[in-house]
This record gives structure tokens, C-alpha cells and sequence, in this order.
């Protein structure tokens, strides 16, 4: 799907079902991008990869066919512009405390006269209209709410002009809440009622509820509680889970 | 396990279990090999990567304690020689047909006065004994068995002295045995016909029956039909099937 | 243009236009690959990039809905094997010089039962059928003719079952009839009647008459004499000139 | 010609004709950097490359015998201090708003006491002199203008001590004097009134009037108007044009 | 020797003797990491390597069986976070100035509560507990003291909680006292002085000591005078002493 | 040097030392070019580099203006000339065991008329002319003798017309004289006698006669005995040797 079919329907918030690349790995990621993902992020923060996996990756999955975004490795608008150059369709901007942060990532994302985006648009513009104003229509800019100062604010940073919704990330997020490590049980309610506050604020403000998720089935569930935006990760586990269970089954264990 | 160790076990036929890669990506290279499988082959014949794939790809196969191991890209002593350089513990050579193209495989993997490899072995100095004596008593050589002669000539190959096994490629034998396409229903006779005279050719001649398999299960299978050297394949492929499983779990298909 | 298209739109000689790649620059080669050029070549013989480059020139090619090409290294039935797997929608195979030449380049190109072409198509699968006939009939193979013997034996090349057409190298030809560089004028006559043969061998045998051509304006003059297969080389010499045209305007040289 | 006399050349006025290049290619950056332009310079802002791209760029530079600059990703002393250490002979500075941030790409360029780059010219050091006085003498600092903030402190930013020059960018120059995108001719007038108002900034104060053009023509009228540092732009966008071109009249169009 | 068990050497104050890395080569770090050494350092801030460098760096020391640790480009959460997911068992902070600073890179080594690291360990998680508690017990955060401020401030530094040592950087710290160029001998002895300072500091505060050197014999020294961590630099400049070595006796000089 | 020139000197039997290069590390190896080798050679047989690796290692030694070579994989045709269109001065062929081998590494290395090399010098046209008849004469074709044949044929080869010289390895040579493993003592008197007797072929030929070393002393040494073109080997020891010497010092062992 193109990029501004994927932002039509994501804004919409009719569900969007993605999945998360940490490895720098074209193949893999052009072979996963063909299955019928709405979308595929390529992690920047956390995933094993430098400029040229973001580079490889995007047009890995632009050769697949799906829409593919970047979770940059920080909210700089140095790094979210050559994500948006190398054609991401979208960025995820990690750890947005306040109001103030969210309007720095939009400012990063937009050309003037809505952000101080520069102009440059390399590869993007093989398929996102080179015209600012159309890039500014297109590209979807999603807020990471993962920290506690994050979670306090979120309905500030659902009102910035710009942002097209917020992005959950759980293992920060349970954190933030308390937990020991990510999944902890000891913070189970916490880390539900931020989901809750965090999803209601996004619906509140008719911005995208977006949420990173372990698998197909904590990803459906997430749909039906309401998140449009949910994402399944990623590559490497997935695959470790893989070869573990076939060499389990092989041995007999 | 070093691979002197490796071979030992896998001389002795005590069953070994492998996983296959094909993906250039050592990050998850390194994550399979800690499972415990017992070697871990790259694929440099129809894998998606170059020489650098290789080296690092052997690299994270060390730093995970595994046994790295090479299917090279074709039955020559150059590529033969730079997998053994780069630090495998022994190599898979491909579309062997008769003893004369078996033999020269073996010439490619031995020092003098047993074979002809060239001394070089930069890499693979570092885990097996720079001593060409060392290095020729640790590496292994296996045949693949996977075309119409070399299904004809198994028993020579086996003969061929420095052979340490042979190695079934499924899918190439099922074209060979008149298959339209790898697991070809209307062949599975003959396909299953063959599998058995190449098992009992390595078998009467005391080297090691190897076999590439699908998934944990055929692996078990096999093991049980008396392979003692199995590989589970694909990384590629198993994170394809993941992410697939996935994507219809979260839509409820 | 999907491969199968590709090939049908050759083999009907349809005039088809390509695009001759040296770099290592996917960026470039999938924005030239957008320009609506029927096909775009990689070259693996003299171009400056190892597997890593074919193999993202391929995806890149493949993003930019172009069909991707591959010049060989060699005619070795390893290297064409590898070109395919990556992803190649057909072979250019150098330096063949005579029937048999041909005939190994067919087998490398062709599964069984009418080639040897080992299987594993881990890119190609994903738009050339993975089922070995479909392959079969949608993978071009191109014999280059470029030396003394070749051009003796252009007739017997074209008649080989399973070539698809005959590729000129025009700078080795020029060597072939007697030149002592590229386009020596010397051998001008030599030259253009080698080139008449060949065209007319390929014309009587049915099979693509192809050539590798230094501009559009060369292009489409060799499409005027009957070659339907033609090749605009290359994007170093073509940036080379654009930015030596620029500095002297520049300048005002 | 040596970083050294770059600088004194470009530092008296006298025009410096340079290349733009945003490909990773170094094959083709060293090409163009052997026709005699003045300068080559890498765009790490825009242009797609990571760190690789910078390093062998300027290794192909420096194999051409041309002088390598940097376009830096931002105002970032790490960013800056990387590209020299890896042997730039100047960096370009991207969206400098006033003359604090002028003057921290000052500090980011010259090592103590007049700055605080921190000692490490791990390449620089082969042809610019390790002694931190002789590379604060040599290596260029030019402030990009293309902010409205910048445009309206232009005096000031030009006498920043240490800044050797303001750079034009004139995508984003025309987007802040309100063009809808760049070339946008509702804007022309503001447009060239603001190139003139920094060319005389630049004059008034003794730097260096510096600007990017995508063509020789463009070049050269701006040397013609009195800018002395002029870029020829781009790679990717000559090569595009190149390719295009030799399409349509292959095709007779 | 593990991580865990490194740290807990390094913070005993046991002497550890470390190699410091500025080349983007694998093959070599991984000689040199099995040598023995307790540590080897990836200069990521002057090295000439980009985020695959360290990947396959770190990957490399851990294949050899040393402790990896990178001196990351700057004091930026960012990049500090990527340089320990990727499997870093510490990190060297540069440029740091005061106390404020000195948090700051504690806060971005530490999970919460005691620090902002985002959570997402994708290869450190192989061989430092996945458990944010453990890996900050685990992960070394060394601050550098090279620069003016760094120097009075010393104190303070080392007094932040979770700051592990101080790290000197001998060259930036001789131009910090007033030196032309490192090991300027007009400064010897500010720079001994200050030397003196930063280790009674660090010995006062009960953290590490640590210190560049640029020999075995230096860091001999180094140890004898109390310092407890300290790095021997560089692979690039040791081999070109070796090859200048080498080439003066090949000729006779 | 030139190429041109290097070639002059070198078959004039004017001594001359190289430096060989098995790590893929421009950066090093421009550092070591600029020393002041008469040439630089990358291993591409045992060296732990792919064809990036050539290509990068030739661009560093043209940045630092030494002559670069190419000890390519094996003789085949299509490594030579890969190795020479990225721009090599000559070639050192390994395994050379008769004069039929010897002509075909010939044939591989020049253009016709009197070889088969194919055209098309991408790289090597920018310092080697890129008409035929001047790379014909300027590119050097070195033969190793290193195998028992080759060492019973070694005056057949040396009277091949266009082999430039014969190139000692040692260590396949030591094996080739029966010793267990290189240096082996055993047979040091075999191994003295052998390199006499290439050696003394060499200069009766009035071909170079040349040889590999592990460092500056036996190099002086063998040119003292007559070797004309002399290599001191490698990068990667002379590296271990180093930091290995710096750990003993700093431990006081
Ligand atoms: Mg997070
Ligand atoms: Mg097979
Ligand atoms: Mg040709
Ligand atoms: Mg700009
Ligand atoms: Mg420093
Ligand atoms: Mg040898």
C-alpha cells in the first residue's frame, strides 16, 4: 500500500496490523513485508542497525510492497530527517515526556511553514510527493509514551498540533509504572490502567492509539480493546522461539 | 563445543543436530547458535550472502560456542580454502557425483600430504591447531548426495578415503529422482527409496549419514531412521512461517 | 515489468530497452530503474561490486518495478546460480566461445530435468515461480559473443536449446576482429560486419539479437538495424561526462 | 591540490568550483573528484550515507587528489568532530540560526585554545598536519544559511570569529521566504534578495560567499554575481537526468 | 572473563589492563582480544568506525573472550543506549565537565529507578542478565577527565552516585593545561600535576582510576603509580610502528 | 609510485620491498601505503577480505600513493581480471604447478593479442592506461612456486612469455619439501635448497624472482641472497606480535 493509502487509513483508525525488524537484515525484511503487514518499522533505537540497515530496510520493504516507518533512535531532527530522506513513511519518535517534545518532533517532521523539516528528500521522493506540502499531508508522526513524565502528560501531547498519535511501548512503560522488568506481575494493574488512560486520551483527541506488541494474540486483543495502530515483535525473537521449539521437537524433549 | 570436540561426536556418530542459515545476518546468527544446537551451517551456495557473511556469520558462531560450519558455493578448492581460513570446523560440498569430484573435495580440505589446501588459515587458527596435522584430523568434509550420479555412485563417494559423510540434499534429490518440484507427491517412493540407499551407503561404509530437514519433527524422524548428522533449515524460511502466523492471529484469520 | 512479462516481451523481440549498471549504489540504480528502462543490468564481471551489491541492486531494481538483469562473472554454474537465487530475472554469461560453452551456460540457467540448475531460489521465489518449469520458462539466458571464436561460432551458439539470445560486448569484439582499443576505426568494417553476422545468426535462429550500446542515440540506431535486445551503458561513464560537462560550463571553459 | 592550499585558495577569494555527491559510492565520488574540481564535498545531511560513506568517500577523494569536504548531519560537535578526524579539509554546517550556533560550529572545529575539538585525527592527521594549530589554520568552517532565523542574522553569523564563510542552501532558503517549494516562482523576488543580502554579508565582513547549484549554467552566474565558493549538485540528480535522456532518445521520443 | 566478573575486578581495583581498538576490523580485534588482555575499548568517538564496527567489534571480543567496552561518540543517551544494547560491558563517557554532566551519563547507563536507559537489550541481554537490576550492577560507566572544567570539577565527578572511575584522556587533557600539541613538554608539568589530581580524586572517592596510555611501558608505569584501569592505544598506531619497523630493516636504513 | 613506474623498477630487478595486507582495513592499509613500500599486496586467497575488501584496499593505497597488488584466489580468469579492473598494478597467482598454468594466468592478465583478459577497466583505466597495449605493459603477472610440482617445473614457467616473475610461499613450499607443518626444521635444508633453485631459475630467465617474509630482518636477508621483489608479511601478526609485547611490558612478565 502506498504511503498516503497507509496515513489515509491509519488516521482513519481503521486497524493496522505491523511488524517490527530489529535485524539488519534486507532479506528477511522484504520476505516478511510481503505477507500482507499494513506496515513494517524498522527499529533505530534499539535494533541492531546503522544508517545503511535503515536505508536497505526501507527499500526492502518499498520492494514488498508495504509501508515502512522507522522508530528513530531519538527525538532529534537530525536523525528523524534522514529517516523521512531514506524514505520512511513515517517516523516513531521514542520517550516523549511533555507537550513540548511532541512539538519538537512534529517541527522535526513538517516542512515549513509547520516544522523546520529541511529539504532534501533523497529517496522519499521516489514516492512521497516532493511538494513539502504533500510530505507534510503524508507522513505520519506517532509519540512514544513509555516514561512516567510521558504518561503524566499524554493528553498534552495527544492536543499537539501535528501529532498523529501515540505509540506504547510496554517494557518502558512497565518501568515507568514500577516494574522490576518488563511483564512484571507485582505492577499488572499499574501497567493495565496506563494502557487504558494512554488509549483513552489518544480516542479522546481523535489521534492514533498505537501499541507494540509480543505476538498475533496480544495483538488482536490490543485491536479489541481498541488500539488501531499495533504492531508485533519482532524479527529476532521470533525467530529464537523458532529454532529453540525445532530443536526441542528434534531432540525429543 | 570446540570443533575438535564437534567432530569427535559427529565421527562417532552420536546423533548431532544443526540449524541452517541463509540470512547475512550474524546478530541472530549468534542468538540460534546459544540454543545448543550442535553445529550451525551457513549457507554460502543458495544463502543471501558474500564472503563477509561468512566471516562474520563464523564469528558469531564462536562467540556463541557453537561449531560453524560452510555448505560452500561450489565443489572448488579457492572457495573450499576461504571457508576453512575464515575459521569453519568443516565444510558441505555441494552436487558431488562420483569418487573422482568427492576426492577432490578432500584434496581442498587436507594439508599435504593428505590433499593439496593451501596453508593460510588465518581465522581459523585461532580454534584449530595451525598444525596442518591438526587441522586435517579436526576439520570435516561432507558430500552432498543430491543429483542422479551422485545417487548412482553413493557407495564410491563413501569409499573415498578423508570423506567424512555424506550429506542428503532433499530438495535437489527429489528433482533428481524425477520430481516436478522439491516434495514431489509423485515421487515419494523414490525419493524415500533413495534416502534409504544413501543412509545404508554411509552406513556400511562407516561415515556419517547426513540430511537437511524442514522443522524439528522431520529432524526427530530422521534421527530416528538412523541419520546421526540432521539440520533444521531455515532461518529464513522459519521466520517467514513465524511472522505469517502472527499477522493472521492478530486479524482473527 | 514483472520478469514473466519481461521475458515474453524479449522473446517476442519486442524492442526492449535497458539500463547498465557498475556501481554498487542501489540508491542510483533503483532511481534509474524508475525511468520506465525495460530491463536493468547489473554487472558482475567488470562492475565494481561483489555479491552484496548484486543482491540489493536486485532488490532495488525490484522496488523500482523494473526487471533485473545479471551479467556474470563467468559462465560458472556457481556464480549463475547465486545471480538467479538473488533474485536475477535472466543471465548475460560472457565469453562464450562455442556450442558447448552455451550448452553449460543453459544447464547452469535450467533445473532438471533440462539443466542442472541446483535448487534453492530463496530471492527468485518470491516473483519467478518457484516451481522449477515456471522458472525454467521465464529466466533469460543471454551467450555473450565477444571473442574470435564466438563470432566463428555465432551460428552454432544461437542454435543451442534453451538460449534465449546472443549478447554483443562491443569493446571485445572490437579486440576479437583485430582492433587495438575500443572502437579502433581501423577495424571499423571488420567490426560492423561481425556485428551483421551475428544479428542475422540470431534473426535465423529465432533468438534475441542483443547489444550493449555507449548511448540513447547508439540505442537506437543498433533498434533501426534489427537488434531488439539493447543495453545503454553505463551510470560511472554517464555521471563521469555529466559532471566534467558541468565543471567546464562552470568554468566557462 | 592539499587541504592547505584549498583553503588558502578559497580564503582569498579567488573561485573554488566543487561536486556534490550524496551516493555511498565511493568509485564514483573518486571519478568525478579526478576531472579538477576544486573541491568534492559529501553530503551527510542529506545524502545517503552513514559513517562508511563518509570515510571511503574521502578516501576516494584523496585518491583523486581533490580536497574532501563534509556536509555534517547538524550543528552536533561529535558529528563535526567525526568528519574531520576522518580527513575532511572543511565542514559545511547545516541551518546555523545566529551567531551562538555559528560560533559552536566554531568551537566544534578548532581545537584548543581556540575551540574545544577534542584530539584524535586518527585519518586527518596523514594530510593535515596533527598539530592542532596547523589543522585550526587549515580545515574551513562554513555556516549554512537557509532559516529565516539565519537569513535575518547574517551579519552576525558572518562575523563569528573563525567562521570562514556562509553557504547557501537554496532548497531551504526558498522555503523560508515562504516558497511552497524550492525553485517556487511566487518567491523569486525575496528569493534573490535575500542571495544578495548574504553574498554582501559574506563581502562586507571578508568571508567567504559560498552557494549550491544544480548545474554548471547556475555555477557559473553565480560567480559571475560575486560568490567565490560554488557547488555543482547532484550525483544522483545528473545521473537521473543522464539516464532519462538516454531513454527518451533510445526510444525516439 | 564475563562482564559481571570484569566489573567486579574493575571495581575491586585490581589492576586491568586493556587494548584499545580505533580500526573497523573484526578479524583483528578478535586476535588481539584473545591475547589475554581484561578489556578491549572501540573508540566509537575518534575511531574510524561506524555502528557496525561496533557490532561486529563487540561481537568479536566476545567470540575471543574478553570484556568489550566503548568509548561512545559523545555524552548522549542516545548513543550510550546503543552502544550497550549492542554488548557493551561498559562504557568511556568523553568530555565530560562537571557533575551535571556526569549524571547525565549515569542516568543514560541505568535503568530505572536509577536512571532513564530505555529498555531493549537485544544482544547485551545474551551475556548481561536481561534483568534491568542486574545490568546495572554489571555496567562500567566510566567518566572521561580531559578538558579544563573536567579537571577542576574532578571532585565533584567523582562523587556522582554510579559514576564507576574517572577515565584520563592524555592528549585532549594536554591541551586542557595549556599544551601546543599532546605531550607538548612545556606542559609536562602542569599535565603530571593534573594526573596526580584526577587519580588521588578517584582514590579518595573510592572509584576507579583509569588512564590511556600509548604503551606497555607507559601503562606500566601508570599501574605502579596507582592508576588500577588502564588502556594500552592504538591497533592503527602500533601496526604502522611495526611496518615502519620492518621496512627501515628491510632496507638496510 | 605509478604503476607504470613501479612495473619499470621492478623488472629492472631494482629491489623492491612490499607489504602484505590480509585484513579488510582501508584505513590501515592507506596508513601503511604511505610509509614508503614500493607496493602494497591485499590477500585475496587466504587474506579475510571479500571484493569490497579489493576494492577499498586498492583506493586506500592510490590515496597513499604506493603501488597496490593482488594475491588473487586462485588462477582463474575471472578473479584476475576482477582484480585488475578494480585498479591492481599486477597480480601474484598461487599454485602455479606448470608452464601451462603459468600461460594461462598469462592469457587471464593481458588483452588480446596476447592474452584473453576481457575489457572493460573500470577502476584501473584511471591510473593504467586504459588502452590495451599500455596495461599489457604495465601490469606486472607473478607466478607462485609453492607446490612440488611447481617447484619441478619452475624453469618451464619462468621461460612462460609474460610471466614477470616467480613468487616464493613459504609455507606451502616448506610443505611441498615434505615438513610438517611451516619452518618446519626437518626439512630446512630441502626448503633452503628449493628457494635456490627458483631463485637461480629466476635469474637465469632474467624474470623477478620473489619472495614472501615474515619480517624486515629476512627480508633484508633475502635480498641480500638475490630476491629482487620481496614482501613483509602480515598486518594482522605484526598486530598480535605488538599487543602482545605491550600486555607482557604492562604485567612486568
Ligand atoms: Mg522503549
Ligand atoms: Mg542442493
Ligand atoms: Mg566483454
Ligand atoms: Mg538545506
Ligand atoms: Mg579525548
Ligand atoms: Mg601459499
Amino acid at each position: 500500500m502506498s504511503a498516503a493509502s497507509f496515513a489515509v487509513k491509519a488516521r482513519a483508525n481503521q486497524p493496522v496490523v505491523g511488524y517490527w525488524v530489529v535485524l539488519d537484515s534486507p532479506v528477511s525484511t522484504e520476505r516478511v513485508a510481503r505477507l500482507g503487514y499494513d506496515y513494517v518499522a524498522l527499529d533505530a533505537q534499539h535494533g541492531l542497525m546503522g544508517y545503511s540497515g535503515w536505508l536497505h530496510g526501507l527499500m526492502a520493504i518499498d520492494a514488498a510492497g508495504s509501508a515502512g516507518i522507522v522508530r528513530v533512535p531519538s527525538n532529534s531532527a537530525a536523525s528523524i530527517g534522514q529517516a523521512l530522506d531514506a524514505g520512511a513513511a513515517g517516523v516513531i519518535v521514542p520517550l516523549v515526556n511533555n507537550a513540548e517534545e511532541a512539538a519538537a518532533a512534529v517541527r522535526a517532521v513538517r516542512y515549513p511553514p509547520h516544522g523546520l523539516r529541511s529539504y532534501g528528500p533523497m529517496r522519499s521522493a521516489l514516492r512521497i510527493g516532493p511538494v513539502p506540502s504533500e510530505a507534510n499531508a503524508t507522513v505520519l508522526c506517532l509519540a512514544m509514551i513509555e516514561t512516567p513524565e510521558g504518561l503524566e502528560n499524554v493528553k498534552e501531547i495527544c492536543a499537539v498540533p501535528g501529532i498523529d498519535g501515540v505509540y506504547i511501548g510496554p517494557s518502558d512503560l512497565c518501568l515507568a509504572v514500577g516494574g522490576k522488568f518488563p511483564n512484571d506481575p507485582d505492577v499488572s494493574e499499574e501497567f493495565d490502567a496506563a494502557l487504558v488512560a494512554i488509549r483513552e486520551a489518544a480516542q479522546a483527541a481523535g489521534v492514533i492509539a498505537a501499541i507494540h506488541t509480543a505476538s498475533g494474540e496480544i495483538a488482536r486483543q490490543r485491536i479489541a480493546e481498541g488500539f488501531t495502530f499495533v504492531t508485533v515483535a519482532s524479527d529476532l525473537t521470533h525467530l529464537e522461539i523458532a529454532a529453540a521449539n525445532h530443536l526441542s521437537t528434534a531432540r525429543g524433549e
